[in-house]
């Protein structure tokens, strides 16, 4: 198995953490994103999207899409488990995972501030506030639910990691890049504190990662 | 069983569609997008991050996030399924469907345009070109992977419907709305008439809903 990512993509970050869970050591080769390596033809025929992460099974199956990827590695690697016991338990670690993964870190994605920057001739400080905003609107709504909801436990969805912490801890690091004020999510917060203690989510962190700039 | 859903959210359309694939005849609450509703206390006492669809299980639980909701309804009612066989066919199916849920479809949101058009003030052609211009690059890579992988059958995956399907009758009415030239998919077009022709996938579509303007 192996994967194919860059250290400061928070898709990329996510499923370094479920290996890390799952327990296996993986060759990660650096796709460098600000180069623009992603657009090779090698690349492309290797993932049409462009995108990363992509892992690349023991069988030669191409995965792409974090989530997806995630997704197979609990099938295929059940234990420890990152979805929990019950359908309704899994919607709301799923809907967790999601409300990141759609709805914050689309918005923040490379490719996008690029097109900001360029066709539409954005400056950076405008920039840096659209980042914010969708990074503190999204934030603000995950507090809410974390904060108010019984399920919630050392970690997003009880005391053991999930896909929700997985998807969490990136997006969290991406909000510092750009200055977020986190200290309105004081459930995240501590979360992601929890999280970090773990060395899993700690030797994920892109700054640990060999082609960390 | 209740959703709260709006005519022309592409993400409350694919829940639609899975509810008619399911079977389920269900109540859908509309809430009204333009006209704000979806930041009523009410609607995010139901759901913070203010945002379409939810669904209200019989006992009560409220779910969020589409593509978390469909996983919901695929654990808990299996038949007729939405996910096939295999984890590394699930891999593929869910795939498509996060690259259409996380790679297109969140900026092309009302509130991205919203935003471009308020604090960027960018002005409505400049915002269809946004809006085109990642339809255009998501929608030709789902045409390269799905043109050239034999997994690839009447639908997004084989001869019967699954979740990547789902999304990408959805994506596609959204990408029609800016005149978006889908000439140059012509396997996606493909399978978008062939899904077209069920009516759970009809039945679905915005222009039939009764909130739809």
């Amino acid at each position: 198995m192996k994967t194919f990512g860059y250290f400061r993509s928070s898709a990329a970050y996510r499923l370094r953490i479920a290996l890390n869970l799952k327990g296996f050591a993986v060759d990660h080769v650096p796709v460098h994103l600000r180069a623009g390596a992603q657009h090779s033809p090698d690349y492309l025929a290797l993932n049409p999207q462009g995108l990363v992460p992509v892992l690349v099974a023991d069988d030669g199956a191409v995965l792409t899409q974090s989530l997806a990827i995630i997704e197979w590695l609990e099938e295929t690697h059940p234990q420890p488990r990152l979805l929990p016991g019950t359908a309704a338990e899994r919607a709301r670690v799923r809907a967790i995972a999601l409300a990141i993964a759609c709805d914050i870190h689309p918005l923040n994605n490379l490719r996008v501030l690029k097109y900001l920057a360029g066709p539409l001739g954005i400056e950076e400080p405008a920039r840096d506030t659209w980042y914010r905003h969708w990074c503190e609107i999204g934030l603000a709504a995950l507090e809410t639910q974390l904060a108010r909801e019984g399920a919630t436990g050392r970690y997003c969805h009880g005391d053991a990691p999930t896909l929700a912490d997985v998807c969490l801890v990136p997006q969290l690091a991406n909000a510092r890049r750009v200055a977020t004020d986190l200290t309105r999510y004081p459930t995240l917060l501590r979360i992601d504190a929890a999280c970090n203690l773990l060395p899993a989510f700690a030797d994920a962190a892109p700054a640990r990662q060999p082609d960390a700039e």
